[in-house]
């Protein structure tokens, strides 16, 4: 019997009536001849709750203290859900991290699994058990309660569909899939049937936030194929798998952007070995991560090094960069948040030429000056001003015909 | 190094402040000179919540997940409650039921713990570690989350300070000790300093609500000194201990009474061998529980037999008796919900003469009439008119002389 992992998020667990009516969900599924194992979040808020509830206890919470406290809203969801397929006549068990056992290294609130022990919930699957796991959640080698991070219980579900072998891992959330563009700014967005793992996660860390990266290279390492898809309707959602022949047809399979960035210059740095890793230490230091790094050839001996930090971090980053600038004798520094980062990502980039010049020349034909440029293998990022977002990512969602029906599904 | 175990109850920990004013007197017990392990409730209003959940979620809630969902309450507040000693400076440790582990038998809801494994508690106690226990909850064989039924916080105290021998275990609560009576009735009544296991499992079942009957019972077995006393005041509360000569000074250590039973006469029943039995089999299997039972000699042949029962079970109680009482030919049943049932309570009683025929002089003086009457080694019972309640407490506190200054004391 084909065996199916299903979570569902918060949104999907927002009140008792969502409970039950996933609850049926689940039930259908195991109708229809699936074995399924249900991965659960916190209800919706609950998370929130209990984190502001350790931050009035403390100004620093203990991090193994706050494992033990949030981790006891998916022990709620849980226990609930398996009391719901229960009284409609199917035969559940709830299981915990530690009961799983899911065993993890002891980075509270930002754990790595480690190892998942499967003969429990074989055992109950082999008895026609719904099994209904606590996501977000492990155990450590000491037995002490850890959390995987926010977003966690993707992970817990992809690493869950692995260890089993499951046929597919189902994400369920309150959209309906992956989308080329965010439909709230581009109503030709149109929903995705199918993208590879490599275009998810650079959707995913763009900010299409239906699914954490950390959950995407899980899938990805072992291959679980996963189905992004809506627990209000039902809609099949999207495919994330291996690439395939079909999506080497699209050179575009999606536009994202981000407004979460700032962009800082050092302008006229003496073009020295050893620069770059001056500027960037103290950064590192302190945690900031950097994006996007340009820097061009040099003139007469100096270069221009600009990069991206994301919002929250920028006032820090200009100020240590500031600090570091004399050192390195660079003329000056300056600061822009008012940026968005635009992206088009593509497996089909690969074979398709001149896809970044054609992005290029879209931007142009708006007038839209470009700030930076960084490409991947099967992205192109653009950095530019912030007032023309909407405008970019409509004008290039239509230029790389992405508003059509979709190509593989035309085989 | 003396150890000391703390229990505080939902109302000491009704807001993050007041989880901080715990933290601060379980920090003053570890500056004095204690070893601490602390076990907690949940927050008050917490348990509630979450069993209104299971409520909503199903009709009849699966025990199993009960405990899962309702185990959540414990699992907060000692997370909060560590890290807010932390912050204090001070070394403290969660640990919930399955990392202790307290093991427990599997009659999800009502377990019974059958092993404290101390070993981990210990090792963190030699590192002045605070050790912070959840009450209520364990694990039983096959790793299930299991809880002890209602108030089983205080159950779980004692086992503990029982399983390492502990000096003292204090009981928190929002009262400053056990009264010689209820002091919203009575203003006389007096905080006693000392009572006695036997005392006070008396004075608990009949409404003294302060300490679960289950929890005196164990410290009795174990003979776990229990000193109860509130959070909120740093009166050292009453101490419940074995029985000691001081006690056998004072022949009625307090006044207690319940209104919460109703009264079911039988009349003239032939008084034939097997009637009491087919008249209790019904109840017994519906769950009913039978207190005071009360049958007088026979007269011709025919006896009346009278009992109570709770509240809650008397219409239940009076339709099965009503069914039975045909078969066995009884000439009537009559029912009585507006009784109330006194009780004078002292180890005392055992070495003075005469105390029950005082009761009944008290009582009659005021011209209440007397229905039925029960005695045990420590304790005389009478039930009463419902409306005479506080009358008969308030003259029958100042007979005995329970307004006075505690004997006791004088030693």
């Amino acid at each position: 019997m084909p065996l199916i992992v299903q979570k569902y998020g918060g949104t999907s667990l927002g009140s008792i009536e969502r409970i039950k009516s996933v609850a049926m969900r689940v039930a259908r599924s195991q109708n229809e001849g699936h074995r399924v194992v249900v991965v659960l979040s916190a209800m919706s808020g609950e998370t929130n709750r209990l984190i502001d509830m350790t931050h009035q206890a403390s100004e620093f919470p203990l991090e193994r203290e706050t494992d033990v406290v949030v981790s006891s809203g998916e022990q709620v969801s849980v226990g609930l859900m398996t009391m719901v397929l229960t009284e409609m006549g199917y035969r559940a068990l709830s299981l915990l991290g530690f009961q799983v056992p899911i065993v993890t290294d002891s980075r509270f609130g930002i754990a790595r699994i480690t190892k998942i022990e499967t003969e429990r919930i074989t055992r109950e699957l082999d008895r026609d058990t719904i099994v209904v796991i606590a996501g977000f959640q492990g155990i450590d080698a000491e037995g002490n309660i850890t959390t995987l991070g926010r977003g966690g219980s993707d992970t817990t579900a992809v690493a869950i569909a692995a260890a089993l072998k499951a046929d597919v891992c189902e994400i369920y959330t309150d959209v309906e899939g992956v989308f080329t563009t965010n439909p709230s700014i581009c109503e030709e967005a149109r929903k995705l049937t199918k993208i590879s793992y490599d275009e998810m996660l650079e959707m995913a860390s763009m900010g299409a936030r239906v699914l954490q990266t950390r959950a995407v290279e899980f899938s990805k390492k072992y291959n679980v194929p996963l189905r992004v898809r809506s627990s209000f309707t039902d809609d099949p959602g999207t495919l994330v798998c291996k690439e395939d022949k079909d999506m080497e047809k699209v050179a575009v399979s999606g536009v994202t952007y981000t407004k979460d960035e700032g962009k800082i210059s050092v302008v006229r740095v003496p073009d020295r070995p050893g620069i770059a890793a001056t500027l960037f230490r103290p950064l590192t230091e302190e945690g900031i991560n950097v994006d996007m790094i340009v820097q061009n050839i040099s003139h007469e001996g100096h270069t221009d090094l600009t990069f991206t930090v994301s919002k929250a971090d920028f006032k820090k980053a200009l100020r240590l960069v500031k600090d570091t600038a004399g050192e390195i004798e660079a003329q000056e520094v300056l600061g822009d948040p008012g940026i968005a980062k635009i992206s088009i990502v593509g497996a089909g980039m690969r074979s398709h030429a001149g896809v970044a010049s054609m992005m290029f020349e879209v931007l142009a034909k708006e007038s839209i000056n470009i700030q930076m440029i960084s490409t991947s293998e099967i992205k192109v990022s653009c950095v530019i001003d912030e007032k023309y977002t909407e405008l970019a990512v409509r004008v290039l969602h239509e230029a790389f015909g992405l508003g059509k029906e979709e190509v593989v599904e035309e085989k």
